[in-house]
């Protein structure tokens, strides 16, 4: 198993939330003469993954503590279902510490301690003092930001890093534009926000254009009630809602140095599923 | 312009709804030395991209066949908005054929004979014999189809030729099992039918079972109207909503010969978007 081939080389964690899990990796890890180190992984409200009481994530614990080729190291979180602007996150936020709190105050009486308590989310990044026992947060798309974290009061245009540089390729079609990008290059993510109204991200300097529809190679943009519309032939740019899957479906980008100068970077972890 | 280039060696056509558009490749074929083809691109109802009129498609014909570097071969359609069972397209499809028709007896009166009439689509492609004047048609999903061909009637889950494989890779929340496969493997698209109800693909051999959410590497499916859910660590599989853009999302893919070896073929077009 690759996770047991890794940890050979550097210190892995694997957040799990089953028992058949935990043996899987430590058959591995038994094989390959490593040490593998578990979080514990437990639902705070997301309802993807994770246990779902203290007496579970306990037993799941105790049996991590017991089994040779695994290292307990503590617990994981993922409080996706938190979004939304910062100020608002505070009842939620109470409820997901409350969840981890019952967690950590059952493996303690058992002489259990989690010492990596991994926490989560772009959206909550910037509250996770509001979550007590945490050690780590985890955001990702923080470091690019989208439309889906302009919709949802997390931050600006101006906060922005990425884009997707377009062409508008036909507006042959009364109130439209047509760009070059389709879902092959945006991704199909809808809007985290009332995806009905706000499209398929957000084209840059069209005040009131919409990117109503993505075919694979084709974004149509509503630009009826834009001031001014994007000129057949011009470049524009786009942000797209979930930079996430969208850098994935690239194998290079452009980077845009303080300087100005362009740099071309590959994407090396895109389409890695196998 | 790679268009130029490519003319060297081969025979390329290129769907255009503008002069500009014409314009643009009649300058880098002139520089290349070669002649590109060119298909005036007329919308007959899906209102994304085409000239409106037939009074439009004759006059960027005759543009083209003015223009030297370019050679007017034929029109191009897409009849993207005619989905549902083949039974049931018989009028749209009618709709179709005299919008193409009024621009085919324009060019005609001036003397312009187009050629090529493409058209296109997996959906209409066999009641293509609905649309007078086509001598192509241009269909792609169907080589797979997808669980969307399947919910729109046009084949079944026998006729659908690629599944995505996937690990159960979590239970641990009531009445739902996790998939290893998220937005990264699967692409977002929605179903073309009844969205809400039918989720992000179709799990074979589960019936009652609905893909409900995608995460970027997690699939979350309701088994909670299932008679059997499938079992932690178990490898399922999953027909996806709309193939072609899960197919983009992958570097490999294994196909399976009919004696039931297994060859890996790489899918060289994938991400080729610069």
């Amino acid at each position: 198993m690759r996770v047991a081939e890794l940890a050979k080389v550097i210190t892995i964690r694997v957040a799990v939330d089953s028992a058949l899990a935990a043996d899987m990796l430590a058959a591995a890890a038994g094989r390959a003469g490593v040490t593998v180190g578990i979080l514990v992984d437990i639902d705070v409200g997301f309802h993807r993954t994770g246990v779902q009481t203290p007496k579970e994530s306990l037993e799941l614990a105790r049996h991590v503590a017991d089994t040779r080729g695994l290292r307990l190291d503590g617990i994981m979180i993922y409080p996706g279902h938190v979004l939304g602007p910062p100020q608002r996150q505070g009842p939620m936020l109470w409820e997901v510490g409350q969840r981890l709190g019952e967690a950590v105050a059952a493996w303690r009486s058992r002489g259990l301690e989690p010492r990596i308590i991994s926490g989560g989310s772009t959206p909550t990044a910037p509250m996770s003092n509001l979550v007590p026992h945490l050690t780590e947060i985890r955001p990702g798309t923080y470091i690019f930001n989208d439309y889906n974290t302009i919709l949802s009061g997390q931050c600006t245009l101006a906060n922005c890093a990425a884009r997707v540089a377009c062409t508008v390729i036909s507006s042959a079609v009364p109130g439209k534009v047509v760009l070059d990008a389709g879902s092959k290059a945006l991704g199909s993510d809808r809007a985290a926000i009332d995806p009905d109204a706000n499209g398929y991200g957000l084209l840059v300097d069209y005040p009131g254009a919409r990117v109503v529809r993505l075919s694979e190679e084709h974004g149509e943009v509503d630009v009826s009630r834009c001031e001014r519309a994007p000129a057949l032939g011009e470049r524009v740019y786009l942000v797209p809602n979930h930079i996430c899957p969208c850098i994935n479906l690239h194998d290079r980008a452009w980077l845009i140095l303080p300087d100005g100068a362009a740099s071309r970077v590959n994407i090396d972890a895109r389409g890695c599923l196998s």
